[in-house]
């Protein structure tokens, strides 16, 4: 039986993640500031004996013996992180400090979650771990998309100077229950809308697009990366170029924003709303779309969920999100 | 009389700025952990009343009543970092954090010296401060270009969220005295090289140009951005589309390394070195050229100093720094 902890465990992924590893019949610690992060993502958890939640912030040191530590405290969405932008930055560079200097003096395995958002405003498409990024370094999303290719590169620093083992995990967008309703991003902004008979608001032309990943299909990779053995996996990536494993993790199937409104929306016929159309945010990209080449090959995985399968899943959260609804 | 702290100040180019602030009349404290500055660099001014040296760690945390801190901590030639990129990125990321933190609650003002590897592998040349850069975040050179990029980011998270009155500089490839001579960086090689009478050593084809500015013209720079009253600047800035100043401070004059090595070798008409190749470093980058035009009209600056002029102030200091010279 491992021992695991979930960094930012009480949110969306994260809390998917901790039911997964409790399946399998290990013992999971939940790490939460509960920033963004709800203790009701892990209702259901907390009386299981192999389940312990510990709330603190990762940006301040912190001790425990595990195996494997999953790292993904972090704001995530735009609306949150851009309300906080030295707290979110500090989550990710100061929080990834403390645990690879955990996982160095414990022997612990690292994943960390990293994000396509590493790649700002893709100049090359689909992107593959060896592409770069466009990022603006002074722009309104680097505190989050800055703070993250930082965390990455401690990552790499520490095992090329301290061997820790680490694997990085590059998501796209994702989406499924556990969501936060409020978050801003594009998937539960037109499902609430929707159910809300609001109007779908959609930011810039909405031919911009989109790969969307359901949940279940990021936690079956993230689980599958963490399983390998270290020095196969580590063979396998130098011979992909790489010194330590970075891999996208997401849909490819790529969608315009109109699509995925339009799809929303056919799956709530009874919904009244209409398709409204405002402005684009500063340095919002254009288009992103992983290349899973190498996920496949090293972790022997593809996603499975059609968008609209993981849409209905979504849906029926969502519905006990709304106001009024009893979760 | 104004009250300077200068992190990292017992280096290359803290020394220089050191000197310049009390030639002013002011009060200057140099903090460095001397992992590459040189207490010999600040010879000459330990006595000075108005001078303080500290030993101290910018990662660690600390405090002092300044109207002006100058950030320069960390080590900033390839050899050095590559040989601690953890402590690198530390000192880029949690140094500039300690800085922001303590000029938050003291009020004081901040110049934050980033620099042109925050633009990488350019794909614009020259390089205006919009251009967003090209770096590999999991490269030999990341721990010092994420490092400067993240440490970007949260000057302008700390001017948005805290109001801090920040100022960036991203400095180009300076020379001069006091430059570390086993730095491993281009002007110091050859030039040691050929004083040496050793073969002088070219990586790549020698046909990768970059533009080398002398520490003096830097020094003007840096110092009257510093002068400048905030809102005039701020709204001088916002007229060319940044929240916070930014400006590349560089000279825009274009030389191949090949070039260079030349001019070293025609002010040493008595060396007998030769010109050798080898292969070039991984992610090294190709062309550097900085666009001047903001820091033109922000600080009514250029720069002033010739190539060979500077080269021959750089080679008398190094001609006191050959093995068994006396300084």
């Amino acid at each position: 039986m491992k021992k695991h902890l979930i960094t930012g465990g009480a949110g969306f992924i994260g809390s998917h993640l901790a039911r997964r590893l409790l399946d399998q019949g290990d013992e999971v610690t939940v790490m939460d500031n509960l920033f963004t992060g709800n203790k009701s993502n892990i209702y259901g958890l907390m009386e299981n004996p192999r389940f312990t939640f510990i709330l603190h912030d990762v940006t301040q040191p912190f001790w425990g013996q595990f195996d494997e530590i999953y790292n993904l405290a972090c704001p995530a969405s735009p609306i949150h992180y851009q309300r906080n932008p030295v707290e979110t930055i500090k989550a990710s560079f100061v929080g990834m400090l403390n645990v690879l200097e955990l996982a160095l003096k414990t022997k612990a395995r690292v994943l960390h979650t990293s994000t396509s958002e590493i790649y700002g405003d893709p100049l090359v498409h689909p992107q593959p771990e060896t592409y770069w990024g466009n990022i603006n370094t002074i722009g309104i999303r680097s505190c989050y998309d800055e703070g993250k290719r930082a965390a990455e590169t401690l990552c790499v620093d520490y095992c090329r100077e301290y061997n820790v083992d680490v694997r990085l995990v590059r998501i796209f967008n994702t989406y499924g229950p556990n969501m936060h309703p409020q978050d801003g991003r594009v998937v539960s902004n037109f499902i609430m809308q929707a159910l809300q008979g609001h109007d779908i608001t959609i930011y810039g032309s909405g031919q911009q697009t989109r790969s969307f990943q359901y949940v279940d299909d990021l936690i079956e990779a993230v689980t599958r990366l963490m399983q390998l053995e270290r020095y196969p996996l580590a063979e396998a990536c130098r011979r992909h170029g790489f010194d330590i494993p970075v891999v996208n993790v997401g849909n490819p199937n790529e969608f315009t924003i109109r699509e995925l409104a339009e799809t929303v929306l056919a799956l709530l016929p009874e919904s009244n709303s209409k398709i409204v159309y405002r402005a684009l945010p500063m340095d919002d990209p254009q288009r992103r779309k992983p290349d899973i080449t190498l996920a496949g090959e090293l972790c022997d995985w593809a996603p499975a969920v059609p968008l609209a399968e993981g849409l209905k899943h979504a849906i029926a959260y969502f519905r006990t999100r709304l106001p009024g609804a009893c979760a």
